[in-house]
């Protein structure tokens, strides 16, 4: 079950990685090395953390492989569409649920606490869009204020895989609910423009001159 | 006592970042995020440079529950005094105290030589910042020339605190009287401007010219 | 062997990283700290991805004080050339043969697929300028289109020294042979400019046109 959503975690993400790479115009290197570190990074950090080894995809060594292959497809082959910020959106939010579960459940695995494996989660579903994003010299979304709801996705459904998979009777059902609900809730956040509140400068000093 | 060098390391740094994400006015996704990082950073990368498992915020799973509920308060609860640069120095300073010599220790404890156990203190104690400075789009004061000492304080600290370490009447005492003079070294060195030199473009072309 | 390979890599990054520094007008913590990160950056990362320990860094406990003998003779006694340009470019292209080929070399010891091997590699040879790069706040040339081939010399050496290993005849002259192969390749690239191709955003608009 975890192969399966390894393997959809990282055929989407590296879909995202290649189209920002080609947004971005890069050349092979670059389409390859950003779908790379996309798909892989957020579990390596998991698998560092953890001490899990050989890395996932040392592992499973067919995943860089693949990961390649789909560079190839989308440098030489594909044609990507004139208005691929949809597509952009719809992969970036697969890949977040798909490895946020993977994030979490391989931590359960090694027996961390609840919170922890939570945010490990949200660690493993999230990290690989930062570093995109730092490398395309973008301040990664997760540390921008009024962005819709991105990594509040992924550690509230860590959450519910986590709850679920204690319910002997719900625990086969744990990883794709809590994967579905991830995805769904991340596409209504962004649809929606749903944000979490970031006190303004005028409201602070407000605040601050009541106290006074 | 490490463990209580590594808590107060930890509440520390936490502040520090708190502070800094709402001088970002980031929302509390952010702001939780960037306490972790700045408060979980160093010893994280020290953790997994000597090859420590389970880190430190793993085995201790009370540490990020910690910094969940310190950013609660700091982004409900409290009002950020509207002055915070000195408190924001203050949080900087004493994390870097608690984590240099927490840094130093464990190097020191897996048997590395005293040079290395140095360094690791100051990457220990400096990385939280610099990562935290980054993530803020800032160029880490540590790559900046004519910013007041900072590893400096860190590296010279870790040294004082394994020079003492060695002598059996200070050994209890290493520890305390490093941190604190990381700490009073930091804040003076803040205060009065203190600075290492750094070759200015101009006295290198004279030099240049000298020796053709 | 590996042994030589990996001072002579650690003495040209350094190299790298200390001119790099003094281009950017740094401090002498800034000077050592970017040689450092330069020098083991890489093969830290590779360490850390192939679970070897100590880190080599830590194990030869004399390279990080040749570093720090390098970056004190570089900022306090020898004058940069004036045009250090070249110098720079020489540097970078021996740090990233060497330690491409010092990445796949520990890669196949620890029995990695020869894909992983070859990838190990680039990322050992490449992830130090890299990070130089993120640090004096330039968008890594990696993933920049339009500059000439860099991670590519890299990945096909990390190929060639693979499959000269498994030659009896030739395996003892896989290392040298990649090795040069890979600083010929790098400069030959810059010099004459080789680069990839990549998509320019008209040439994209138009087959987009072609395919509605």
């Amino acid at each position: 079950m975890l192969q399966v959503i390894e393997l959809l975690a990282v055929i989407c993400s590296a879909i995202y990685g290649v189209l920002l790479a080609r947004q971005h115009k890069m050349d092979f290197v670059g389409v390859f090395s950003l779908a790379f570190i996309v798909a892989f990074g957020g579990g390596t950090l998991r698998d560092l953390f953890l001490d899990r080894h050989p890395l996932f995809w040392i592992r499973a060594s067919h995943y860089p492989v693949i990961v390649f292959g789909m560079a190839v497809a989308a440098f030489f082959i594909l044609k990507v569409p004139k208005n691929s910020g949809r597509l952009l959106d719809l992969a970036d939010a697969l890949g977040l649920g798909f490895f946020s579960i993977a994030g979490a459940d391989a931590a359960l695995d090694e027996g961390t606490s609840w919170f922890i494996a939570a945010m490990l989660g949200a660690v493993t579903g999230t990290f690989g869009g930062v570093i995109g994003d730092t490398i395309c010299n973008r301040i990664p979304s997760l540390f921008r204020p009024s962005t819709p709801l991105y990594a509040t996705c992924s550690f509230v459904g860590s959450w519910i895989f986590i709850l679920l998979s204690q319910v002997p009777a719900a625990k086969e059902l744990a990883a794709p609910v809590a994967i579905a609900m991830i995805i769904l809730f991340r596409l209504l956040a962004l649809h929606r423009g749903w944000k979490l509140p970031a006190l303004s400068a005028e409201s602070e000093e407000v605040a601050a001159e009541h106290v006074e």
